[in-house]
């Protein structure tokens, strides 16, 4: 890839950005759209488009993302959210602090060098700023040592604040004295069978011993397939009551004063059969179902008790301690953590047994390996086939399409990135899947493993891949051969990725970003949904609710542009700006989401941080030592100064996890013995954690008789 | 070595035993010997020597020891020496187990098998019962397949038996109703230091914070040094006070009825300087000192108050928990741990800092890696004159003396293990010193960290140095280059130094638990010291007074028998009888000691066990890889079918750890609620934990006035 088509490859990318943010600004605009574009707002009870002229400004939302404060994030969405921008300052501040040395110092030294015309490699405009550029063994290349130096410790001060000031994030969530239930709530797994003894007894009276004042009630973990089953089948006939009874009503209007009933068949999918009245028919199967899920309901809590239980205490210090500490002495068995979130939970995880959650684990980690190693086949193609003129050998038709200049630069400028963001779009859903089937039990906690393997599968199969070229399994075959060569490898094949890089940085932001802001598919979706689809008020919310921020798929995308940032820094230097603005804008862009746009559906106060900041670190570890053996390619004599570099990285990492990892984990004491606003009432929290399809009006009547607890 | 220098070897450790054991059945029947020989029953309050004809028979403390039970010693000498034995009956069962099929089987396989003459080992007697004597590629070699299994599964099937036994009797020992100072307390180090608060005030105001209804008490540790000092000096010269007394009463009887005042000198260590009457002059001295302690006390307690504290609470649950829990929300400070012991406290290593310690921990790791590659030096060179004939090419004088017949072989039988033995008694002390430099807290783990260090020691340096033979160095040269070449070295140099280690393990057993039992040099020193030192009771006492069981050094030889036996198990199936000897042997001797002789002088609960089980399956773990390695080198076609068990091992580590660790690290919390048998007096506990050199009568009078803590 050349220069031109580079340029081509921006200037494409800003177009279709620009065309984007017009469709944003345009469709923003109208009032009804705005559940579009603000429903986070609306859910909150905010009407975006009532507060005067702020929405007539075109660059309003701008104004607005960048007057927002930390605290308007925490109440808008909360801890989590942010903590993303923690994370995109934090990446920003490293970036701005990099450019603002390395720019002005590097591409000046670069530059002015005259390597030698004899030298085999072509330069480019973009190759004469880059480090390539510097003779070998040139003293000039100090220069180089130093800002690979500066990059270093910029990460490692803005890291230590980030840490710092994330902890303290978490520290007030978790101190706040509001009511929140999972604080009062241990999750126990691995309750071992006792003959003779249901598990809610066995519970109530080994906890009782242990915990004799604070110990309030448990719940426990029932199968609830069945139970589930016929609640769902209710609650979809009510939806179908109501909407069968809003078509009624609808038609009264229209057609004729008395109306059309809606009908429906009575056999399979309600397409054959006999045709019957839609309102009776629901009415007659919501009457049918309430009694048969009362019964369901008894036989799931009286007979479907599984060896795992949720515990409430009287206070937030015994539920926090109670899920640190050690309960019974065979370790396998009483197993105690935290409790999620109520909404969080996944039930069907809850009874999954120690060693079965061990197994579980491991295969699914022996399945991101292999799938891993496997990813990097069809990569391998694409990367065979990232010139247009490989790609024309092999179809030799293109070369028709492809001779005028222009197709032939965009299609060169683009082919690849294209087939390779496809690929990745696969992989979130995937990896969420596999992080569930270990067993994990909350769903934030799942979120963070599939996180952490797509992290993984990214730097090792884009950038890695990538770089290396296509032949990842046979550079593997050689580094198994000779494991020192693996650095020098990596170093040398670097350099020549820089431009595919640089296009890949910019099509992702302008393209995807663009995407985000102008909400171009959930607007279609909504719209078709309106005009089509929806017949209720509860329709209707359903069809513009906004979903979560999607933590799987952009923090991994994110660290993915770090890595790529980090390494090329110095050889490269152009290449921060690129991170500089991808991140600026994300910044903004995300701002807006989180304030208008996405809710979040649940909250893990902050636990995702230290896998974000591993990631950065394991970023800057892969830019040390790329940067140390290219360093030896250019056969400078003082590489090694450089070797201090990976240690401090180690030992920063050390230092952090020891310092601050443990209260990411659990919560501290401390943190809990905050007093609280008020008296917490325990039957409320109790009952937020009873699963909608085991909920009834029953609760209320006569504890006696509920056989989730025998207190 | 050939086989009449290895009966040579056996014959005359054999008779050393006998002369040890005679001398044992000599003088342990005299009276004015009991306190040599009957220490802990003494001090128990148990006269041996009263209890009828008993100890007339030789061999009744044979009887005595095979009759006692696991309750006998857990009364004697507590919970550990009862871990020891599961682990004697352990290694000795795994022995056992693998003998009763393994000799009937295959020995006759191996001897009946007629390899080619024509090949260049050497056949003797012993090697013919061996696998050398095994043709390459023959299908007997599947009934040492098989055996290797059958040792495999047996060790598996004892150490799961052994680790779950283990763990109830740490269980039984935890929920004891007998009041256990420690199990009341917390140890809290790390406490960060806040300006015009003492610590004593922080700790208290923290702790009444988080535990409003438990917390008793805090006990801040302070500096000790200056007034320790003050008290070893007040406490020396109350001894010689008391000494000089008794010297000035005993003159009274011998010489003249006004006796003879002890005189001393007052300059340098008593030897210069005027003559002063000692009695009078030590009388002085203790005057003098008592007002300096007792302000100094003050002082300390006031002034030199330390980072660390220890912590009590009211009852037993809420301290398990405690010490369990992250209590600040910065993990480097208020660290906490259960509280040892307060006699095997390692006070000065209370105030360490967090960071200080991880340092510690890594240096003193690096330190202890290096000596275990350097021993490897001496211990080259002491293999390399293994042989008499080498050592005499080197010492050509010894040619004459060594000629005849008999000492010529006595010489070539012990030479190289007594060098052995020699280097191997330096080593404890040393690993114990780095051990304490670490900055452990309490004693007992100090020498399971040693005696941790100890183990991989003997292995890699005696096992694998001596197996390898004086060329470790080499090996690992060669290893570096071609790293899959290291379990061939291992393999094919087995074999051959099967009556090497036959004989270390008959010489270890006949003269280390002949010395053991005769009690030789305690017995000598005793003597020596009732006769020219000893003038007072306490000083008697104190030169009978039995030490603690020797951990540090006795586990890791133990461990070292268990890694040569298993290895030659299926190679030299003969040196099982000489384990089983050495188990059989070391658990009625050690039974004696623990009996009669030592007395614990501390209680860990079963601590050490996790780190036994960790190492006898690293030896099994060496010894599959071992076997794979040497039916590689027999050439038989099948030896894959060995892979299953490494792996199995690793499993079984893995299991055991998951199931069992944690409740020896943490007491858990099902085991600390059990009922007491009385209500905890917290004033003795907080008490019990005073060191020596702060404890005045102070505490008693008035609780306001004290400065240890403001509650």
């Amino acid at each position: 890839m050349d220069f031109s088509s580079l340029l081509t490859s921006f200037g494409t990318s800003f177009v279709i950005f620009l065309i984007l943010m017009l469709l944003f600004t345009g469709l923003s605009r109208k009032s009804v759209n705005k559940v579009v574009y603000y429903p986070n707002r609306i859910l909150k009870g905010i009407d975006p488009l009532e507060d005067g002229s702020k929405t007539r400004n075109p660059f309003s939302w701008i104004r607005e993302a960048l007057s927002s404060t930390e605290e308007d994030i925490l109440s808008m969405s909360g801890v989590d959210a942010a903590v993303y921008f923690v994370f995109l300052t934090t990446a920003l501040g490293i970036l701005v602090l990099a450019a603002i040395v390395l720019l002005p110092v590097l591409l000046p030294v670069a530059a002015t060098d005259n390597i030698e015309k004899s030298s085999n490699v072509t330069l480019i405009n973009l190759e004469k700023l880059s480090m390539g550029h510097v003779k070998e063994m040139s003293h000039r290349l100090w220069a180089f040592v130093i800002a690979t130096y500066w990059v270093s410790f910029s990460a490692y001060y803005l890291l230590w604040k980030a840490y710092n000031h994330v902890s303290n994030l978490r520290a007030t969530a978790l101190k706040s004295p509001k009511l929140r239930a999972e604080q009062f709530a241990i999750l126990v797994r691995d309750i071992p069978p006792v003959k003779g003894q249901t598990t809610s007894e066995q519970v109530d009276s080994y906890f009782k011993t242990i915990y004799p004042e604070t110990f309030y009630r448990s719940m426990v973990v029932t199968d609830n397939n069945e139970v589930n089953k016929i609640w769902e089948k209710l609650e979809r006939s009510k939806k179908n009551l109501v909407r069968a009874e809003a078509i009624y009503e609808e038609s009264k209007k229209r057609s004729k004063p008395a109306g059309r009933k809606p009908t429906r068949k009575t056999g399979f999918l309600g397409l054959f059969g006999k045709e019957v009245n839609s309102i009776q028919y629901y009415n007659e199967k919501i009457n049918e179902l309430i009694p048969k899920l009362e019964v369901e309901q008894k036989v799931t809590l009286r007979e479907r008790q599984k060896g795992s239980a949720i515990v409430f205490f009287t206070n937030r210090v015994t539920a926090a301690s109670a899920a640190q500490s050690l309960h019974a002495q065979m370790v396998d068995t009483w197993t105690v953590m935290d409790a999620p979130e109520p909404n969080q939970l996944i039930w069907s995880n809850l009874p999954k047994s120690f060693y079965e959650r061990q197994l579980r684990q491991y295969v699914v980690y022996a399945i991101v390996a292999l799938a891993i190693f496997f990813y990097m086949i069809p990569i391998g193609f694409v990367s065979a086939f990232t010139t247009l003129e490989q790609l024309e050998k092999v179809l030799p038709f293109l070369k028709g399409i492809s001779h005028p200049g222009a197709i032939r630069t965009a299609l060169e400028a683009y082919l690849p990135q294209i087939v390779l963001i496809i690929f990745m779009s696969l992989l979130p859903k995937l990896l969420f899947f596999l992080s569930k089937a270990e067993g994990i039990p909350s769903e934030s906690l799942a979120i963070k493993a599939a996180s952490g393997k797509h992290f993984y599968f990214t730097v090792l199969n884009v950038f890695i891949g990538f770089t290396v070229g296509g032949t990842l399994f046979n550079t593997f075959k050689a580094i198994g051969k000779d494991p020192s060569s693996a650095v020098t490898i990596l170093a040398t094949s670097i350099p020549g990725n820089a431009t595919f890089f640089l296009s890949y940085v910019a099509l992702k932001f302008f393209v995807s970003y663009g995407l985000e802001m102008s909400r171009i598919i959930p607007f279609i979706i909504y719209h078709l949904k309106r005009k089509y689809f929806c017949k209720t008020d509860a329709e209707l919310k359903e069809a513009w609710r906004p979903t979560d921020f999607d933590y799987v798929s952009k923090v991994p995308e994110d660290m993915l542009i770090i890595t790529i940032v980090f390494c090329y820094s110095v050889i490269t230097p152009i290449i921060i700006i690129f991170g500089v603005l991808y991140f600026a804008l994300g910044w903004i862009v995300s701002r807006n989401q989180v304030l208008n746009v996405n809710t979040p559906s649940y909250e893990s106060n902050g636990r995702m941080w230290p896998h974000m900041h591993t990631h950065i670190l394991a970023a800057l570890l892969l830019y040390q030592v790329t940067m140390f053996g290219y360093f030896g390619v250019k056969k400078f004599y003082y590489t090694p100064v450089l070797i201090p570099l990976p240690i401090l990285s180690l030992l920063f990492a050390f230092v952090c996890r020891k310092k601050f990892y443990h209260f990411f984990h659990s919560t501290s004491l401390e943190v809990a013995s905050c007093e609280l606003k008020e008296t917490p009432n325990m039957e409320i929290i109790f009952k937020s954690f009873i699963p909608p399809c085991l909920n009834s009006e029953k609760y209320d009547d006569n504890q006696n008789d509920d056989p989730l607890s025998q207190v």
